[in-house]
């Protein structure tokens, strides 16, 4: 039997242990999305108590404790911070196959040296500890302590990426932290404030905006803007993907919106594929990176969401994720200026087979896996998830061109995500090594994992780190 | 090399052996959901031959016997009993993979004391040999060898649960047996023979009932009478999920089905959703529990349907399951009386993560796992089916709060199937634990096994036994 | 650890390793379904590189060299054969999990007797031995190295079979080699081209042809015709099940299609089921197995489409596979003149399980499997996609009844699939024996892996070869 959590976490054969200890483990990180508030890094926030860190922003936890019948006021709410530690530890013991139980525990071993299940019974003692071992912590501390090399945050195309610019002129900051731009509440017609958004797009850009290409214009602005601050990629996050080709729809939908009157979902979709592909444009001539996040069902549960608000842990798999209308996207998106590199994400795990065969269809010459998909995310970020992907990845597509592992994440602990991550990869690669499938090439082998866990993504968005 | 089916069948570690040896194994159970005809149990029905208990009502041996090619008559027909006997024998090598090549030989080894493989060689011996213990047995002595606690069965709204009241009123029946409430004949309008239906629970209560609205009464009534009779739980069966709202739909829907006109998809659906949201009102107040098991295809022979009616082994998955109507449906629920505790179901394997996920969304403070996905249903409920299962309700739901397994069957030696689920669940645990993903904490280990195997459904339900 | 694919590759318990080397191995292969052009056989093709044989029409190699970023000259272009084999060469050590890995290996191993993993580095000297060893080949010697014992090619209702007739004519050529009736040009109305090509048909059937009705007697002539040329099968490709039965929209789309007007997708639809309602009934008459594949969203990147033309490698998985529509269908076929014998293939794996239920309702007495699932096709055409076809079918299917491997492939090299299939049907029945989940009884898992990989596509077909 493997001892709980061991340096062999996740490894199992000979071939695994030597790729994670020798190859993986010593690799530097590049976070290429991720949802941490760049404000915390400029100003290197520290932090009093571990419930801050683990239960301040993240709704993963926040779920699993209502599950387990947490109060609110142990979730989100004002309760002291030892009372929601005590409380997340005590549903830790059923969340038996759960990726937070690992996450939570490398947390624990890697930044703060605690070998122990966290349970009930250990809760106070393990929380003393780690908050006082945060008084030689923060922010940067932590980035240094990962090996960080870049991250990019999650910026609204209106932002003025102040935080952003002083970070880039602190001379004390030697990792790289660059905008993303993320223009969803320009697209997403459909929501509460899309009228008020685009007023302030207008302000920001100092444009007159009457009509949907007008928005486009703005946007265009704006990622001249971002690019002048840095950035290397754009992400669009979609309820799902929609496909529906009609210029008058998508202007009716504007002035719709912009009167504060009810849009029609064909008439949403239409407007939506329309700046979807005006945007695609724009990256492509930027040589950006175009990430799509689609899928998701939110804010379920309206009573509670009414309390809360989005990204409070009331949102779910959508199964009609639009995964059909990903390819003709793709095709308009080549039809009009050409393809951005893209990464596509679904959070129907149904998708991962359709995904790959669909960015199998739009390769460019001379790049390496210039349209992908990407890592398992959210709900699919856990063990089974991501040996799935990686496996129907390989099987139809070209995993040696993969980047890999990102975090999605709103705390400076998640970095671990990168080693369970190169774990599961390292023993995935070693199961297909030791069991004859691939060459014991040690060679061929290296260059695979550090490709994936490292140098693709450099290459891929143009980081140019090392 | 393991023997066949010998006592560590499905166990291959030690933790997983420990498990299920010392801890699983002992466990009572609890089937709370079951086709049983209560009458049997209150006759205490005795059996002539193992056809009779193999082959009288189990369409999932139907269904592999045609796939075999066997003649009709020795699978529903009047072939003698001993003939359809050979009959299954003769299949049963070639459904290597397939559950009921485990579950018939689990029933042998266990009722029977029969060790070998059956095959169309030792048919007729093994025939004779069970026939002959069949004389000491009987519906309860199976339920008693089996320590069984509790029963729920399926039960019509108009049934006048004479034998439950029959059974209660046993003072020789220690095993609680109680009716559930499946008022699928009041929900599904589109079925043949609702108008009368409809009239025979009007009959039932003593109710004029004109519209929608006094079906949801009528039912309500029978709510009344089935918790007087001990009922803790309801079940609805849906081909698909379904969500219109839209009253004047429903209420043309009702007076079209009564007059015996075509009643449209949309109009069907939305006198669905409204009965189904008064039901599960109703069950908020009455603290039941509520089952929808949806995505089934029927009847998809109707050449064959013609001869031998439904429930025959003529259905399938529905890939058009509806599962992206359960969010909001649910929500429906919440907005409307409040949510009643739920189990959700769905035949289409592709929803498992969605339906988790849509679970997470609406949990209840003080409570474990208020909604939660039920265990690998029909079609699923095999050896790998309920890995899964397994797996992605402890990815993204909380595995330690799961009520675990139920039969679904109509025999009374399916009670196997919890020794198969056992096996299963002991199996994945040990993996977890052998693998140091969770601690080899035994006491721990011990509560998660005893929670899913029998505590949280009897606390989830309130049966109250032991 | 094993060693690079040696004589045990993917074989990992001594039933296994029994089973393939002592069983499945010796047995001959039919290649019931693939894309081989009969000229080539005809004339007995030889190759002078394999560049030719790789890369001539294997569209499989052009998408992986796509996601390498090979520029298309070196893909479908002019440039030198040494240089194609050396960028297909320098793409494989990413393609690790890839099936075109271990196709493409397995092809050298067993052709060329090259035991070593092709790289960049040693492309030319493979290359060159490869082409030496070549001079020695043809089509039929490598058909016969294979144990080829019967093929079904793929070919159109208009095809005059001359190509058939000369190769049933040479008393030279001892394998069966048959055609197989494929009508998609008749049936796929919405394809460019649909007009001419009933002319066509009309002109090789000497009928007028001015209905829908008359394309269907059109068809069974042919259908006549093939049966006279030893066919023994048909099969149809779709992008995805459709099931209108409109018969009015099906003659209106037959009009408006002949007039060069755009037909709607409902029409065309219409059309379609009733067209292929028609040919089941033929089928069933002459007793063919029909198979229907379907779930493929072909050419989606219109600017590579435009260039290359189909089936050059920018189809993906439909997600959209209409599955849902299989069991009506096959109800109609059943009203209409009975059920032919079937196999069905979804390009989405995600459908695996409603096909296999869908399947079990549909069964003819004293037939095994009348309809069942076919292999993984395509896309799931690797390792873990036909593991889980084989989980699946076995489940809720008679995996003893399966008719197993076809190529479904253009090249005389890819019998190595039937290897890698039989040893991956090996190891799946190897774990359920060294389990204990089935009796160790070497009678009878030799009949199973005979039967599957031989027995019942002989039988099912009714090839009679041996």
């Amino acid at each position: 039997m493997e001892k709980f959590m061991d340096e062999d976490f996740l490894l199992t054969t000979p071939t695994a242990k030597w790729l994670y200890h020798e190859v993986a483990k010593k690799l530097p990180i590049i976070d290429y999305h991720c949802h941490i508030d760049p404000r915390e890094i400029a100003g290197d926030r520290r932090f009093d108590t571990i419930s801050e860190l683990w239960l301040g922003a993240d709704h993963y936890k926040w779920r699993q404790m209502r599950f387990g019948g947490i109060p609110e006021e142990k979730i989100t709410g004002e309760a002291d911070p030892r009372e929601k530690f005590r409380a997340y530890a005590s549903i830790l013991p059923r969340l038996i196959g759960n990726p937070l139980y690992h996450w939570s525990h490398l947390e624990l071993k890697r930044v703060f040296g605690i070998e122990d299940a966290l349970t009930a019974d250990n809760a106070d003692e393990i929380y003393d500890k780690c908050n006082a071992m945060l008084e030689g912590c923060s922010a940067r501390s932590l980035m240094r302590q990962f090996h960080v090399k870049a991250v990019c945050t999650t910026d609204d195309p209106c932002d003025d990426l102040g935080w952003h610019e002083q970070i880039a002129a602190d001379s004390t900051m030697e990792i790289r932290v660059l905008p993303a731009f993320r223009p969803d509440k320009a697209v997403n017609i459909e929501k509460k404030g899309f009228a008020e958004y685009i007023r302030g797009l207008s302000s920001v850009t100092k444009r007159e905006i009457c009509c949907a290409e007008d928005v486009a214009a703005a946007l265009g602005d704006r990622i001249e803007y971002f690019a002048a601050h840095g950035c290397l990629c754009a992400d669009h996050g979609l309820d799902y993907c929609m496909y529906v080709r009609d210029d008058e729809a998508a202007a009716r939908a504007f002035q719709k919106a912009m009167a504060g009157e009810a849009v029609s979902g064909a008439e949403a979709d239409a407007y939506k594929t329309m700046l979807t592909i005006a945007c695609a444009g724009y990256y492509a001539k930027k040589n950006w990176v175009m990430q799509i996040h689609f899928g998701c069902l939110r804010d379920n549960n309206r009573p509670q969401f009414a309390g809360l608000g989005p990204d409070t842990g009331f949102d779910a798999v959508n199964s009609r994720s639009g995964v059909e209308n990903v390819a003709p996207l793709l095709n308009a998106f080549a039809e009009n200026k050409g393809l951005p590199r893209m990464i596509l994400y679904s959070l129907n795990p149904c998708d991962n087979t359709a995904l790959v065969t669909i960015a199998g269809c739009f390769q460019k010459e001379g790049e390496i896996c210039w349209v992908q998909q990407g890592s398992s995310w959210w709900f699919n970020d856990n063990r089974m998830g991501i040996r799935s992907q990686l496996t129907e990845l390989a099987a139809n597509g070209m995993l040696g061109g993969f980047v890999g592992m990102l975090t999605d994440s709103r705390s400076f602990l998640s970095y671990t995500r990168h080693e369970y991550f190169r774990r599961i990869l390292c023993e995935k690669i070693g199961e297909w090594v030791e069991s004859g499938q691939y060459p014991a090439d040690r060679k061929q082998l290296t260059a695979l994992v550090e490709d994936i866990c490292y140098h693709n993504t450099n290459a891929f968005f143009g980081f140019h780190v090392i």
